[in-house]
């Protein structure tokens, strides 16, 4: 049972919430959009926290895009932002490989369970990479498929990493060999886990339904790359190196987004309700993140200072 | 902590222990044969069974194959069999919706993640059905799947229930199609929940690997028809109206096969260690099944009465 500071039509308090930060991490999908619809009044509260000198980062744990694809997205809704603005699973898992997991060459090649975004993110860390998009793998499983993954003879000895992102094309044999590579001892990494991927107004497979198969077989979870992982936050702040305290995390989801921030030690969290959080579910008895403020939609943030 | 009482070369107990029982039920993968490798003396163990009056059960997990399937593989192993000593968990699946279940009409229809073994079954029950191995379900997914599941065009309004089971042809659509009948509340059952198949010396994913995605999206597990599920003892039962006290399960996992027989109430449970099971998996502090009596092979009950 939380206390909750109710930011909409106080400009007051809104004022004095702006101040206390100069960075904001930004949840996308919920907060400045739903689906294909962008909410009223993004861009213009964007551009404000700009124009008073905050830095704005868009932290996503979209897997299937790379941050140029995912800078593609925001201006296509009509979002101005700059890639260096955009922080992706994708690219949280390719910079934590490169950069922190470091594995020696050549047992460091990573077996890909995605789509292209988290391919080119590896390739722009210069971090080999297999599986993911290759056509050769998108086909059913034969019987030489169970005696070559059994004997070893169709695995890649290099393969030190398995990957788990979103796969639209997911299929028994790129489980089969990211479960052998596993057996192997292959260090077990996932972009996410999100169970669900909001879309068209309902929800689909998310990261976490690649992964949990994996997860199921072998007894033991990955080290996940996206929100609420504080591996994201690391390699958030890693690159931007902003001072914790003095940024707030901006999301609609008490346990991906609010979670994210309250672990992180943030100065801040601020959920909108514009997305799948109720006021209801943080002042419930059994709520274990309680965002600092909230506001009805992210746009009330322009009734502060007019 | 448990206590077993080993019948290997005590030809006496062996004798003791074949009359406690009138009914053996069989594991068979680990028991009477690993992967393609008939065990020495499987055949005439079975025999001698059959010869001092007992009945004997194949119990299998596996749901892939219908009990045609299945005795055809039996026979093909050299091992006499018929069809009505043969319990796989597709057939249980089938005869718990058919007879247990009773969906009333039209709303009684069955989407099945699987293989054609489950389809047979299905039929044999005149349970309707659709998915299973249809082909048209078997391509990548579409923008038009996308919204065409969201606004439920594409779902067939009389599905009411969701049956998964060993799928070598997963893929997005099918588990996007599962949950989607899952959210419009049907009801949902599997097969069985291994989580691994064993095959050619290792693992490959198991019918639980296909459920697995789909109980981390909707946060509910399913009904499974599986051992250790005491859903497939009741249908057993069911079919062969045995005294529980004089039937004995003789298997090679502890989790599965000795629990089924324990929880079952079963009047033994015997463990041979050609399969998975270690002695010392059931000596250990922790162990929670621990089978009444083992031998190093089911041959060695051979030795009770020459």
């Amino acid at each position: 049972m939380g206390q909750s500071k109710y930011l909409t039509g106080n400009s007051a308090a809104i004022a004095e919430f702006l101040d206390k930060f100069d960075v904001f991490l930004f949840d996308c999908d919920g907060v400045l959009w739903s689906g294909d619809h962008v909410f009223e009044g993004t861009v213009e509260t964007l551009e404000l926290l700009r124009s008073k000198g905050k830095k704005v980062v868009f932290v996503t744990n979209n897997s299937t895009k790379s941050r140029q694809d995912y800078q593609k997205k925001l201006i296509g809704m009509g979002i101005p932002s700059n890639i260096e603005e955009i922080f992706a699973s994708a690219y949280s898992s390719a910079i934590y490989i490169s950069r922190i997991l470091k594995l020696p060459g050549p047992h460091n090649k990573v077996f890909v369970l995605g789509e292209s975004g988290i391919e080119q993110e590896l390739r722009t860390e210069n971090v080999p990479f297999i599986g993911g998009t290759d056509p050769s793998l998108r086909r059913d499983m034969t019987p030489a498929d169970f005696t070559g993954l059994a004997d070893g003879s169709m695995l890649d000895p290099d393969v030190g990493i398995v990957l788990a992102g979103l796969d639209f094309h997911v299929n028994y044999l790129k489980i089969s060999m990211a479960y052998q590579y596993l057996r192997r001892g292959a260090v077990f990494l996932a972009t996410n886990l999100d169970s669900t991927l909001p879309m068209s107004q309902t929800f689909f497979p998310g990261a976490g339904s690649i992964s949990i198969p994996l997860i199921n077989m072998i007894g033991a979870k990955p080290t996940a790359l996206g929100k609420p992982s504080q591996a994201m936050m690391d390699a958030v702040e890693g690159k931007f190196h902003f001072d914790r305290t003095r940024t707030c995390m901006v999301g609609d989801r008490l346990d991906t987004d609010i979670q994210f921030g309250i672990q992180g030690g943030l100065g801040g969290t601020l959920a909108v309700l514009t997305g799948v959080t109720k006021k209801e579910h943080w002042e419930a008895e059994e709520a274990e993140f309680v965002p600092a403020y909230y506001v009805d939609r992210l746009s009330d943030l322009r009734g502060g200072s007019s």
